[in-house]
């Protein structure tokens, strides 16, 4: 079977710790390459993790021909430059969300895609390649919860390591930038389309000048969704969704243990069930979804207009509304 | 042990079916009056229940002597009225939540309870008068939960009744009055101030001229509060408080079944324990508490001033902020 072969652009901790390895074992992709901008530290985190080469720059790995796709686990305000660069030396891109730091970002790495017809791009939000969130899509659309009014979120842990670039704000730091644009994404997903009206509140660590804090609140005509993230609260994610007839909960809806089953909650009425989904891995599945579209030329399953979309929405939530 | 005589004004379904059955076996409340505008419909309901004497006109059981409070379950908009003519009856005034139509309405009835310092006034938040809602307050003020950055909560049921004054607006009705005064209330209590800003959106029914959809968000500074009301969705209630240290959870907040015990589930940090409350009717706790602040000159647990403080922020939401 043909494999998409990747590179990856920096020894940044998620790549290392979640989306590499899931790489690894996926059905349809290798990953052949890592750079870092210290040659020492990307031929560590190579021999660790069996991969071939090793580069101690980015523009060295995008030169590597064998290389067909690369993934970008860089801080978010590198994403869109690497992201261009990677197309310009002709390699699909899988980039971590956000996909860049507001919407004039995301639409600039548009742009510069439509120069590439050939090439793929994907933000990656790996939730929703998961079969729950597929189930959830599945049930939202079926009318089994009637017209969808409510759409409750939250996303939150605690990190106050002034070190973490999730805390500064010029990497693109912050809660809303890190896990709000998770509860965006969830209810723009389940409405299927952008809010009319957006009203938020953050509040800015004095310290690190993010938002530590950021609750939402989006109207989207025929229903709404609340919020609340932080990077410095009780860790929790829950997704619940309120339909006229049904709803839906989704405990530690984003990341979860692997090893572990999860649920999708049901009522309809006083009908109560629970879905159970077998252990698997998210990054994995979404590595495939994207081999799948380079290597079937398939769409990608999140679309850089939904990526603009998401960002947009980012914006008018940073701006208060 | 002296009791506290109760009569109540009408025969509406909460007094008959729940807050009635519930004073007559608190330990220091009695009931003695009914009253309707229909004689024969006063007698009835009055026989069903075992209480002593029955009116066709809501004055005539203000004049009965041995009455020395009244319970008010009546549609909103006729609160405030008959609270003020029971106050110039001489009797104590136990009224169903929200107190009146607007924040004017609650002012006016402080304003003339003043006249009368003897009698105490409450508005039936009965969920207050809860051991799980007093360990709540207890822990989140211990500071187990480290700073309050989020409440999130939701109260809703399905109900298209034309005839049910949940569904009239001059009556008071709408998801937000019903029910979205609970996830005003709790947010309030939780942080012990009023909201700096308001934001809301709500959703109208086309027929009934209500909103059957109210998402609210309320920041209180240091933290905010995000919540949903319907009148036209899936039943359910809960109440999450996020802190930066830890988090509680409450199914099921307000309303819940009488015979089960309740939940208090906390977290703090990756230790999870649940309280446990014994099956407990809280609208009798609700009557003993007011008995005890008649009876021996107590202040009410919940104060007009409160009153007028939740008013207000309905006020606001009502107006979208």
């Amino acid at each position: 079977m043909k494999k998409l072969r990747f590179g990856v652009l920096s020894t940044a901790k998620i790549g290392r710790e979640k989306v590499i390895p899931a790489i690894q074992i996926s059905e349809r992709c290798v990953v052949d390459a890592i750079a870092s901008r210290k040659a020492d530290r990307a031929g560590e985190v190579a021999r660790e993790l069996g991969i071939k080469r090793s580069y101690g720059s980015y523009e060295e790995l995008l030169e590597d021909e064998n290389i067909a796709a690369v993934y970008i686990p860089l801080p978010n305000h590198l994403h869109v430059k690497w992201a261009i660069k990677a197309l310009e030396a002709g390699k699909h891109v899988l980039c971590e969300k956000p996909i860049g730091m507001n919407a004039d970002d995301a639409r600039k790495l548009k742009e510069e895609s439509e120069k590439y017809p050939d090439l793929k791009v994907m933000e990656a939000f790996m939730y929703r390649h998961h079969p729950r969130w597929k189930r959830t899509i599945e049930l939202v659309q079926s009318g089994r919860l009637g017209d969808i009014k409510a759409v409750h979120s939250f996303f939150a842990f605690y990190n106050d390591d002034p070190d973490n670039y999730r805390n500064n704000p010029e990497q693109g730091g912050g809660a809303l930038m890190d896990v709000g644009c998770y509860c965006i994404s969830v209810a723009r997903m389940i409405y299927g389309r952008e809010p009319d009206e957006v009203s938020a509140y953050s509040e800015e660590d004095p310290k690190f000048g993010t938002d530590r804090l950021t609750s939402g609140l989006l109207n989207f005509g025929s229903g709404t969704s609340v919020f609340s993230c932080s990077t410095q609260s009780q860790h929790d994610q829950y997704v619940k969704i309120y339909g006229t007839k049904g709803a839906l909960k989704l405990d530690w809806s984003f990341n979860y243990d692997f090893d572990k089953e999860t649920l999708l909650q049901m009522s309809v009425g006083d009908e109560e069930t629970v879905e159970r989904f077998a252990p698997c891995n998210q990054f994995s599945l979404q590595a495939d979804s994207f081999a799948e579209s380079v290597l079937d030329d398939k769409p990608e399953l999140i679309s850089l207009d939904d990526t603009i979309g998401n960002m947009e929405v980012i914006d008018r939530v940073r701006n208060g509304g």
